[in-house]
This record gives structure tokens, sequence and C-alpha cells, in this order.
């Protein structure tokens, strides 16, 4: 059996964990296609926040107080940065987590494309699942807001990290998007898997920056395996993470039904064929769409893996 | 009264505070000419290690026991990056040092030219002299050597860090040397000096370089500036460093005499119109250049300062 996951964000990457159980139960191959519309350049490091944030978490080396970046971290290279003045300060690499960007920096600047960075990165960390970024190309996730009297397009990190979503906003762009195509291997592996799930990731800044692609969201919608996905929301709110915030900026309602309706279904042009929402939001509706209510806090492996076994169930 | 130093190495980085506690004394400025031949690139980060040495030493920020780096290091990163197995392994950069390299390589790779740069980080550490790189192009020591059944021209921190200058060893070279150009403010320092001192740095891989950029050792052999060198040779051993090895690849005798007619005396086409020497090798003789002995131990600022004074009655 082979499992491709659409993922991004730390709900993304904890969802993996049961991803990982489950098909080790029952000997499934897993294919985690990760966004990178997060990533960015800082102080002349390539980051990738949501490929590191699985790679760690399924590595056992994530922080799991904090969510994001290495569990014993310490923050050396940031206080000297800080005493340099060098900008930006908004945003924290731990020491630890800097050492990956290193490596990751000298293999791309010297020319191996990010799904081989990966690759050689996950080496190290053993993730048990085949990490993929959606794309090779630059696609960066940009936020138009109001902000100094005037309307900006900012980096989503700035908007996320620095003005925790706290600022007059009226859209999101994936740069480069156009242009960009998905990196070797991601649409072998959705042509040739048996089912694709939609983990419970941040639809508008997670799972949005993967399916626009080009090619990636027709890869899904038109192939042949069946589509889960996994509301983030539970009981009107996100889990963890802003995603209330950035459904109010497309208009969407912030429940299981709103993103359930907002992937839509594949019979009305969407994406899904069944969505799994928490018991809390039983009831939901989606039109074309197969929805059930289970348990979805991710408290650990077991929970997670549940919540995997009730996905896999809807196909 | 302004006073320019060529320096490079640890030596001369110590060398500089008895300079600086002169200076002060006297009313006097200092510029110094820093060698670029030790600088390297380092898991993509440009690594300046001799300007570096300058910096932290004046800027109170150096390991006063390992000479070298940082005050209370911490070495996270470089475990990080073993964990990966990037290479190479045998350059070891501390977390906080690291922040240094990151802020230079972000400008560098901005397009700042290095002696712009060096400004920029020389603000936080206020050294109270004047930090001139020799040059702000590349120019870089590689060392020919025997090694893997053949003849190989390696890095010159590879053949000093790794090897500990312990393998068969043909020449110097200092590649890029042909083209670099005199960094803005070095020819301009020296036609203004009142004296160049030579610091007591490895004469052949410390001095060597910074005398190769094209027009340097002419505009200070053919300077107005009275040029007095002190020996980093005591009692025919170098005070730390591996000047004795890098002495015998050229065939130069390890003492104060043989390093002082290396730089050779101002009327026969040499350097030196002055050569501080070791109470120790009082009685050395160097063709045409006035020699004195005083203690040369810089075991503190006020003896360091002491050397200076010494050195400078000889003009």
């Amino acid at each position: 059996m082979r499992i491709v996951v659409l993922t991004g964000g730390i709900g993304g990457a904890r969802f993996l964990v049961g991803v990982r159980a489950y098909a080790r139960e029952v000997g499934a191959e897993v294919t985690a296609v990760v966004n990178v519309g997060d990533d960015l350049l800082l102080h002349g490091l390539k980051v990738c926040p949501d490929l590191d944030s699985v790679m760690y978490t399924l590595g056992g080396g994530a922080d799991p107080e904090r969510g994001w970046g290495r569990v014993g971290e310490s923050w050396t290279v940031k206080q000297e940065l800080a005493a340099y003045g060098a900008q930006p300060t908004w945003f924290g690499l731990g020491d630890k987590d800097i050492a990956t960007h290193l490596v990751r920096t000298t293999m791309v600047n010297a020319g191996y494309p990010l799904h081989a960075v990966t690759e050689a990165l996950a080496d190290r960390w053993q993730p048990g699942v085949r990490l993929l970024p959606a794309t090779d190309d630059r696609l960066e996730t940009h936020v138009v807001v109001e902000l100094d009297g005037g309307q900006r397009a900012i980096h989503f990190q700035e908007w996320w990290v620095r003005h925790r979503g706290d600022v007059p906003t009226h859209r999101f762009v994936f740069v480069g998007a156009e242009t960009a195509r998905p990196a070797p291997g991601v649409a072998e592996a959705i042509a040739g898997a048996d089912v694709v799930l939609v983990a419970p990731s941040n639809p508008v800044v997670s799972i949005a920056p993967v399916l626009a692609v080009p090619g990636l969201r027709e890869a899904v919608a038109d192939g042949p395996a069946p589509v889960v996905g996994v509301s983030p929301i539970i009981g009107g709110a996100p889990v963890r993470g802003m995603a209330d915030r950035c459904l109010a900026v497309l208009g969407v309602e912030c429940s299981a039904a709103g993103v359930g309706r907002l992937y839509g279904g594949r019979p009305a042009g969407g994406l899904l064929d069944g969505w799994l929402v928490a018991e809390e939001d039983a009831g939901s509706v989606v039109p074309e769409v197969t929805v059930r209510a289970a348990p979805l806090r991710m408290t650990d492996e077991a929970a997670t893996a549940a919540m995997v076994r009730a996905a896999l169930e809807l196909t």
C-alpha cells in the first residue's frame, strides 16, 4: 500500500507520526509532499521550516513543547547576531537548527536541487517516510497587507512570526508558483498512490501552496487514488497556529465544514472524496464529500495513528 | 603621529594591543593592515581568521587561553555539522564566531567589499585601531605538498590546522596575488605614516601575503616612513605557531637574524630600517639594518607597549 500525504506546518508533521505508525503496522510506504511556501533566506541561510519540522519531528529531534525547532536548542548565534545589529531579529534561528541550514545552503549553492538536499539531510534523521518538497523551484508565500500607511507584500514569515497575522490583510500570493514544477518523484508518487491524505495543516498557507504548483492539484484531483482530508479545525478553532486568521482573509468560515468546502468535493471539481472531522463537528456537511467524525486530537502516536485509520476507512 | 602595522595571526593581534596602548599614551593613530591569506570558505561562510583575531583581541572578545576564537565559546553548530557528516571537520567554527561569519558572508554576497564589511563588524567591537584588510580581492595562501603519493596544492588552513604543517612541503603560493589590489585606504595609510611597524607575526604566511599584494611592498619599501620590524623568533624558536616549519620550507634559518635577513635592509632593496630582537638574540646581525634587543615576551599590555616603545626608538 502506498500513501501520499500533502502536508505542511507542525500539525502536518505530527500527523505524519501517526501515518508512519499506521504504515509500519500494515507495511505501507509513505511519501510526504511538503510545503515550501514558508521557506526563506535568513542571514544568507536557506531555511525550510516545514521540511525541517517534518524531519525533526519524525527523526525524534523536534522540541515537543515549542512545536518548532530542535529539542535542547541553544541560541548563542542568535544573541551574537543581535549584538551585531543584524536584521531581521524577529525570526530566531537556534544553534542546532543553523547546522541544518548551513548544510542545506552549501548544497543548494553547489547546485543540488532541494529534493536532493532534503534526501541528504534526511539521511541523518531517518524519518521513516519519504520526504519530498512540493517543488525544487522557488515558491514563496507572500502576504499583501496594509502597513506603514500603504499596501505592501511581505514574506509569509514576516506576517506570521513578526506580526502574528495581526495586520490588515488583503490576500496571499504564491510568488513563483506559475513557473514552478513539481519536484521529481512528486507526480509519480501521486499517480502511484493507493490513497492521498491531506494532513490537518493550515489549508491556506500550508496546503494551498502545495496545490499551487502547476499540475499538482490536477494530479491529485484527477488521479486514480481516493483523497481524504483531515480537518485542522476542531469546534470552530484551529488546534494550533492561525488558520482562523488565514481563513478570514479568504472569507471562509473557520469550521470543519468551511475548510471541507474550501477543498471541495471531487465530483464538483474539488479535491476530496472523504473528510474526517472531529467528534465535536459531527454532522458537518460538505457537498459531494463523505464526512465522518472521529477523535482528532493528536495527543500521542497511537491517537494519531487511530486518526489515520479512521481517515483511511473513508476510502 | 600615525602608525601603520603590517600584521597577521595571533602574535600580530596581541602586538596590536601594545600598539594601541602606546598610541593612547602619545595620542597616535593606528592603522592595522591585516593578512587575508588565511581566509577561507567553510560551510559557505567567509571566514577571515586574522581579521577576526585582531578584532576579537582588541575588542576584548578573544579567548586568551586558546589564542584564537571567542572567549566563552560553545560548539553546538560544529557538533551538529559533524552529525550530518559535513566536511571539513578539521576546522572548528564556534557558535559565537559563526555569527561573525554569517554577517560577513551576507554582506559580501550583497556586494560589500571586505574593507567595508570589516568596518561594519568592527563597529561592534570598537577595536580602537583602524582595521584594513591588505586587499578586498581574493588572495589565498596555498601550500604545495606531497600528499597521497603526489604533489598537491592545499589551502593554508588545511596545511596548518589539519596537517599541523607535518607533511613534505615544497612552497607557499599566494593565489590571486597577481591581480589583487590594496584595499582602499591601505596605500594612503602607508604613504601618510610616520612609522611602519612589522608585527612579530609569521613572516612567511602572515606578513609575506600582505606584501604580495602588488604595490604594497613598494609602498612600504619606497615610502617616506621608517620601517621597524619586531622578531617573531626568540632564541631560535617561534613564540607560538609554526614559523619554524614555514621558514624551513623557504630554507631560512629559524632565528631572529634569519627572519631579519629575509625581510632585508631597505638600502639593499629590502624592507627594514630597524629590527627589534629579544634580549636572548642580542648581537644578531642584519646587513644595513639597525638591530636592537629588548624584552619581547607579550605577557601583558604594558610589556607589549614597552616593546612598541623600544621598536619606535629604532626610528
